[in-house]
């Protein structure tokens, strides 16, 4: 279930906007539709969007048609600042960007045809990696989801918002494939509805069992003791585990906590932003009215109506139990946790 | 802006399952049709149903042609059940079928025709009542609201809830009506979208002014320090102060208080339930899949996806600062507060 496919130079991308009605493949041949792409969430999800960047800078070098150096190099900052200009808040985004930046500078003596060619594979390698690193997530986020239990997730965190597998989905996959009995409770997650047309899409299609429910609800099935743990995916993590997720996670995490419920968040270490120290420092995006207004074309609201639509939310640390990545299951402190983690990987 | 109007023997109703987009009136000459208009949600709101009901069960009696008063008495606990079986929760719409069939009895000595009066003017008098009751219940809580507030409210507690003016946005109208600068945060309130659809039409068309948001936004918000208090309605309270309400009220209950936000219930003394000792006794009702899984015609998840639709939770009487009525505004401990209403008023 890859949502991205990077074939003969050219990027498809599965348009998450018609899903699940339809599954239709866009064809993109330049970093501009790309980056129309990642604005218009044709694709969706911290990593999914890391890469889908990446193999933009890819497609907008490829084509600059040049000998001069300086002349290459100015386009590609031009290029990558495109696609880091096309949404604020999951760090993936400005990580992949930089890699493929930082990759193409360390062959600055070699010939531009050559950078061309390794930053390609470092996109390819960056894309594989992805689906390594969801695995191991599910590995170890996976030994936390007893057999039998009910668990609950909010947005997709799943195959389509990474390269495969998924980062919270994925550990449901990890837990269902040992064998264990998972039952998931899907918020269909307002407005752009990830969870009622993507999350409860691709676990029907796994035959993994999965309720969906409206945000509003969560609460109730905590307090009614149907939830045995919380499982959300991150866009952005700061130094001190503060986490930036789809708009209702803390809203989650709040009643999780009242209802002495695990709240977990799955994640790969490049969604931690080691430069920040805590959640005031996530820039929030706010889109357009009209995702709140409008169903596809029917209207839900007087016309006119103000409209708030923030797309993320700040979940503080102490709501959060653990955060799973590759690497390891951190706990709290997660200042210290997290400190750990950049010691030995960067 | 009232929903409801009894004339000439006929029920009229505006489609609520239509609004903001169309106003179209309908109308009910059978207590079937009026049995039928509740379970739909062409009207909706704890009083507004109750009222409803009680026009159904008038209509229906005075269908019944029998000179026989035993004919006639079984034939109207039959007109009465059936209006009770539309919807579970709501306790206003036993009361007000109850105070139908106590006031029947009462005249139970007079002539059928009589007694066909006496319930109509009855069901006239309790119309009546519930706008002075909401006018009442808005002077009270009133005084909760501070100039330039930010108030949250979540689903319709408005005009089109009751027979006018509204218990909760009873509240922020007289706020506004003495000159206070109110601004409302309106929960969209999936599934049925009483605030998209309602309470933000119904406050726009009053020049008060109003944001939409989803869900899943009211925590941000609050977390944000935005809003300054929190109101809502309430389908019945028990004799605790523990409160039903559309589906999410829990939730925002406890986002309010780890955010030191008051959180205040408005309704009439008719939604408190003093047979029932805690929320635990309130009934809650599942509503069909499809409110879930489509809008309008438009299907928004998965073709077979498993869906759980509770229409109403329960906020234990903890989270609740205050519960407005027309009599008095009840702090806790409510189950001193209102056992006193009880001594008083029944």
């Amino acid at each position: 279930m890859r949502p991205i496919k990077f074939e003969n130079g050219a990027l498809r991308l599965i348009d998450q906007t018609r899903l699940p009605a339809k599954t239709i493949w866009n064809e993109y041949n330049t970093y501009t539709e790309v980056a129309g792409a990642i604005k218009d969430m044709i694709v969706r999800g911290a990593p999914a969007i890391g890469i889908t960047a990446a193999y933009g800078a890819v497609i907008g070098a490829n084509a600059v048609e040049t000998e001069d150096k300086d002349v290459f190099f100015n386009k590609l900052d031009e290029i990558i600042g495109t696609l880091k200009d096309t949404r604020p808040t999951a760090v993936n985004l400005f990580w992949a960007l930089e890699r493929i930046r930082r990759k193409a500078l360390e062959f600055k003596n070699s010939s531009i045809s050559h950078i061309k060619r390794v930053i390609t594979d470092e996109a390819i390698e960056m894309d594989k990696e992805d689906v390594d690193t969801n695995r191991l997530i599910g590995a170890n986020g996976s030994k936390l989801l007893k057999d039998g239990s009910t668990v609950l997730t909010h947005c997709n965190a799943g195959a389509l918002a990474t390269c495969d597998y998924g980062t919270a989905l994925g550990v449901i996959r990890a837990a269902h494939e040992k064998g264990r009995k998972i039952h998931v409770f899907a918020d269909e997650t307002r407005p752009y509805l990830q969870g009622a047309r993507l999350t409860s899409w691709e676990l029907k299609e796994d035959g993994i069992p999965v309720t969906l429910i409206c945000d509003n609800m969560a609460g109730f099935f905590m307090k009614q003791g149907e939830i045995d743990a919380c499982i959300v995916g991150a866009d952005r993590i700061a130094s001190n585990g503060d986490t930036a997720n789809k708009i209702g996670t803390y809203s989650l995490a709040v009643l999780a906590r009242e209802n002495n419920i695990p709240f977990y968040v799955a994640a790969p270490i490049s969604t931690i932003d080691f430069n920040i120290l805590s959640g005031e420092d996530i820039p929030i995006e706010e889109r357009n009215k009209r995702e709140v207004t409008h169903i596809k074309d029917i209207c839900i609201a007087p016309e006119g109506i103000e409209v708030r639509n923030p797309a993320f939310d700040i979940t503080p640390n102490e709501y959060i139990t653990a955060i799973i990545t590759e690497k390891a299951v951190l706990y709290p402190a997660f200042k210290d946790s997290i400190g750990n983690l950049s010691g030995c990987c960067f």
